[in-house]
C-alpha cells in the first residue's frame, strides 16, 4: 500500500510533469532530473550511514538544495532537522545540542558564521555551486554536489520500509522568552497539514485562490514547517517552483516578474517589503504569523495583489484561512475585510475559544477567549519536554495561548498572543485588535500596543505609535472614542498613552519587538 | 487527537455553515437541523442496542435520512452496508447474508419490493414521510421518524472511540459474472480518497472545477462508493446540498433549476438522458464509470455542460480525472478531447500499465496494457474471499482487469475492461477505444464493440451499430482506414463485421449490456 510519506509526493510528477521546472539561483532542473539527483545523493548518504532515525542538520536558506533533501532524507527515514537560523547563535546551538544532530548540511551563505560549531560536529555536507569551496576542518567533510556526482541514480530500497507514522523532521522554535522548543512531524501530519492548507486555499473563494497552472515562490523559510508547506505542495501538483534563495526583495520582485511567479508565501513585514518594489503586482499572496494592518491590506489590494491570511504555527501547524464566507460578494471592501481578519477553521480542524475556567465562549464577535485546536495533524508536543507539553497539549487538545474571537457567522479573528495582551481590572484587552483599529487611522504608520503595569488595573494599555501623518494623542482617542460608540469596543480598552517615536523596533523574524517596547515604555 | 473518522466531517458546519441547506424531497434542513436529527437517531439506535461492529444494511435512494444514517452510523461505530438495489434481488439476498446484515433500513420506495425479506432479517427501521407507514411483519420494527423523536440530542460518548482504521462501511460490486463480491471501507481510507477526488477537481483546469460557493446534487446512488464521495463533500465544505430521491430525469433537471443545483456527477446513461430534458443546461458534471463518446462530449459541450471523467471503482476507490493539461488552454476543442478522454493520475496515487509478463509499457499513446494502481486509499481485497484476493491484490497493488495506454504527456487512457477486449492472434484490441473512435462517425448513434470466436484468430471484433443516420458498413470500414492512415490503430483493429440494430440492450446500472450482446452476435 501506498502511504503518505514526503518522498511519495513528488514521484507522481516523473509520469504527469517530468519537465516542469524548479528554478533556484541559476540552476533550472526538471523534476525528471531532480528526481534523479535526489535518488543519486540519497545512495551517497546511504554510503555515508545516513539511514533509519539519523538526526541531519540542515543549514540553508530556500535553494534546490533544500528541497533535494526533503525527499532524499525521506527515502532513507532519516529525521531532518530543519535548523532555525533567526534564532540566536547561543540558541542555535542548544537547538542542534538538543536535537542530538549527527549530521550537519550547510550551506556556503551560512558557513562564514558557523565556524565555531565544528569543535561540537564531526560530520559535514557543505552545499555550494562552487566545486572548490574549501571544506571545514572536521573529522568527516564533503561536498554536497560531490555526493550527487558519485551516487547511484536506483531506486532506495529503504524508501518503502518507511510508515507514514515516522518522524520526518524536528523544528526549534524561537519562543521570545525561554529556550527553543522542539517539535517532531510525522510524515502523514506534516503532509495532511500542509495539503489542507493549499486545498482549502483552492476551494474557496479567497483572494490568493491557487491551481495546478500556478508557479509558486515561497518566500517563507523552508526550515519554518517546511515553507508554510512549500517544500510538498508544487511537487505533489506537478507546478512550477521558484526558490529566492538569499535574494533581498528587490532580487526578488525581479524574480518574481522573470519566472512568472503568481503565488507566494510571506509573512506581513515581507509584504511591506516587496510592496516597496515599484514592479511587484498582481500575485496571490498567503500571508499571516502577525496581524495584518488595514494600510498594508489597502496597499496590497492597489496593486493588484490578492491575499488570503492563515492561522496556525510550529506547534499546531495549519488551523486557519481567512476566506470570502459565502454571502459576501467577492472583490468587494467587505470582501477585503473578511480576508484580512476572518478567518475560518480548515475542514477537519476544530477550534474552540475558551474562558479561563475551559467554557466555550459566546460566538458574538466579542467575547475573548483563548484558542483551543484538534486537529488530525496536531503534533503531540515538545520533544524531551514533558512539563511543557503537559501545559499546552490537554485530551487531544492543543492550548495556543493566541486570543480570539468568533463571529456569529464563523468567522474567527486571532487578536492577539496572550503573553502580549494587557490584562486590565480582569478582562483581557487584546492589543492586536487595537492595534488594527488604531492602523484605520490615516495618519498612523505603525502601531504597537503594549501592558504598562498599574496599581489599581493590574495593567493598563499603551500605545506607541510611528506616525506617516501629522496627528496628536487627543486625535487618536477621540478615534478610539467612535469605535466605544458603534459598539466595536469597550471604553477601557482605549490606551492610558499614546507615545509618538520615528521607528519600532523589529525582531529577528520581523515581528514587532515588543519586549524592547516593554523595556522602553512600560515603566 | 481528531482523526479522519466520517462523523468529524460535519461537525464543522456548525461553526461555519450552520444554515446551508439540505434539500430532500419537501424535506428542507438547516446543517444545524439535520446535525440535530443525527445525535437523536444515533441516541436511539444505541438503545436499541447498536453499536460498535454491528452491521446495519441501508436499502434507500439519495434522501437525507440515507445521509444522515452515514454519520449516525460513524457515532456509534457501526458498519454501514449500502445494499446495491443494482443487483438482482437473488445476488441481493446473496450480499445481505454474507455481510450478515443484523439490521435492515429500508425505505418506502423499497418496501414493496423487499417483503419477502422478512423470514430472513428479524430487526427493521422502516424511512418514510408517511407516519402511519405500515410496519412489517417482523420481530422488531420502528419508523424511523419516531426514533429521531424520541432521541435526545446529545452528542455521543461513543464518537470518539470511533479510530480512522475502523471498518466504516461495506458494499457488493454488481459482477457481470459470479456472486458478488464485498469491499469494506475504513473511514480514513473512504474519507480521504473521496476527498482527494475533490481537492483534484477544485486544483486543475478542468470542465467541473468546484468549489465551495457550488450546489451539488449526486446523482450517483449513495450506496455505490457514498455517492462517488458526494455523502461527504459537501458537508466537509458546508456546501447546500440536494438529494433527488428516486425522481426521473424530468423531474431531475426542474430541482437542478429551482435549487440552482451547479454541480452533479453520473454515469454517461444519465447524461444523456438529462440532455434529453429542454432546459438542463450550464452545470458542472462529473462522470465516468463506461467511455464517454465524442457524441455525448459534444452535445454536452453545446449546452454549456462542462464535464470531467473519473477513473476508479469499489475495488481501487478514485484514482484518476481528466484535467486539460498544462500546455493546453481551456476551452478549445483541444481541452475538450482531453477532457474526455485524458486522465491524469490523483496525487498520492501511482499508476502503471502493465504488459501480461509485469512489466511496464512505453508511454508511447499506443501499447495497451493492464492497470495497475497503488494509493493510500486502496481497499485491503474482498470480504471473506481469500482466492479472489489474492489474485486482485498483489503487494500493495491493485490489478484492475482495466486495459489502458499512456500518453508521453503523462494523460491516461483507459480502454476497456479486459473482459470485455478483443484478443486477436493474441493481441489486445481495446473495444472502448473502437467505440470511441466509431462514434466520431456522423451518422453512428451508440456502437458496441464485441468478440466473435475466430479458428484463425482467437478472436475478431465485431461492431453493433445503433445508427442515427444513413450509413453502410463499407463506409463505417473506409472511416476506420482513415484512421490506421494516420497511425492512429493498427489494421487488424478494423471489425471483421458491422451489425446494425434499432437498439442497443442496457445493463440495470445503465452500461451497454454486452453479454446481451455477445449472445445474439459473437456466433
Amino acid at each position: 500500500m501506498r502511504q503518505y510519506v514526503v518522498h511519495e509526493v513528488i514521484r507522481r510528477t516523473l509520469i504527469t510533469n517530468p519537465d516542469q521546472l524548479v528554478v533556484s539561483g541559476n540552476t533550472r532542473l526538471t523534476y525528471a532530473q531532480l528526481y534523479e539527483r535526489v535518488l543519486r545523493l540519497a545512495n551517497s548518504l546511504r554510503e555515508l550511514g545516513i539511514g533509519a532515525g539519523t538526526m541531519v542538520g540542515v543549514l540553508d536558506v530556500n535553494t534546490h538544495r533544500f528541497f533535494e533533501l526533503h525527499y532524499a532524507l525521506s527515502m532513507l527515514g532519516a529525521t531532518l532537522h530543519t535548523i532555525n537560523f533567526r534564532l540566536s547563535p547561543e540558541q542555535m546551538v542548544y537547538s542542534m545540542v538538543h536535537a542530538a544532530d549527527e549530521w550537519l548540511f550547510v550551506s556556503d551563505t551560512f558557513m562564514g558564521a558557523v565556524k565555531p560549531l565544528t569543535a561540537k560536529f564531526p560530520n559535514w555536507v557543505v552545499m555550494s555551486d562552487d566545486s572548490d569551496y574549501p571544506l571545514p576542518d572536521v573529522a568527516r567533510a564533503h561536498r554536497y554536489e560531490d555526493l550527487v556526482s558519485a551516487g547511484d541514480a536506483r531506486e532506495l530500497s529503504t524508501a518503502d520500509k518507511v510508515q507514514d507514522t515516522d518522524i520526518f523532521s524536528i523544528f526549534y522554535t524561537t519562543g521570545t522568552t525561554g529556550k527553543p522548543k522542539g517539535i517532531r512531524y510525522r510524515h502523514k501530519k506534516i503532509l495532511l497539514g500542509a495539503l489542507q492548507l493549499f486545498h482549502h486555499l483552492a476551494l474557496h473563494q479567497t483572494g490568493a485562490r491557487i491551481d495546478s497552472r500556478d508557479v509558486f515562490m515561497p518566500l517563507v523559510p523552508f526550515f519554518h514547517i517546511h515553507g508554510w508547506g512549500m517544500a510538498f505542495f508544487p511537487a505533489y501538483i506537478g507546478a512550477k517552483l521558484v526558490l529566492a534563495g538569499a535574494a533581498p526583495p528587490d532580487v526578488q520582485a525581479k524574480l518574481i516578474r522573470q519566472e512568472g511567479v503568481t503565488a507566494l508565501n510571506m509573512v506581513p513585514t515581507q509584504l511591506h517589503m516587496l510592496l516597496e518594489q515599484p514592479d511587484f503586482s498582481n500575485v496571490k499572496v498567503l500571508t499571516g504569523g502577525s496581524p495584518l494592518t488595514s494600510g498594508l491590506a489597502k496597499a496590497a489590494d492597489s496593486r493588484g495583489v490578492k491575499f488570503s491570511l492563515i492561522y496556525g504555527g510550529s506547534d499546531q501547524l495549519a488551523t486557519a484561512i481567512s476566506v470570502v464566507p459565502e454571502d459576501v460578494a467577492p472583490d468587494t471592501p467587505e470582501a477585503l475585510e473578511w480576508l484580512r481578519v476572518g478567518m475560518r477553521p480548515l475542514p477537519m480542524v476544530e477550534v474552540e475559544i475558551r474562558d479561563k475556567t475551559g467554557k466555550r465562549v459566546p460566538h458574538d464577535g466579542q467575547t475573548v477567549g483563548t484558542v483551543w485546536v484538534r486537529s488530525p495533524w496536531l503534533p503531540e508536543g515538545y520533544y524531551k519536554e514533558p512539563e511543557l507539553t503537559a501545559e499546552a497539549y490537554i485530551d487531544g487538545w492543543f492550548r495556543s495561548g493566541d486570543l480570539g474571537v468568533f463571529y456569529p457567522n464563523g468567522g474567527l479573528y486571532v487578536a492577539d498572543r496572550e503573553r502580549d495582551a494587557v490584562k486590565s481590572g480582569g478582562e483581557w484587552i487584546p492589543t492586536g485588535m487595537l492595534e488594527a483599529l488604531l492602523s484605520e487611522h490615516p495618519a498612523v504608520g505603525i502601531v504597537a500596543v503594549i501592558a504598562r503595569p498599574d496599581e489599581r488595573w493590574g495593567e493598563r494599555p499603551v500605545a506607541v505609535v510611528k506616525p506617516s501623518g501629522d496627528v496628536s494623542a487627543d486625535e487618536l482617542r477621540e478615534f478610539l472614542q467612535l469605535k466605544v460608540a458603534d459598539g466595536t469596543i469597550a471604553s477601557y480598552w482605549i490606551p492610558d498613552a499614546f507615545e509618538f517615536v520615528d521607528d519600532i523596533p523589529l525582531t529577528s523574524a520581523g515581528k514587532i519587538n515588543k519586549v524592547a517596547l516593554r523595556a522602553q515604555f512600560a515603566k
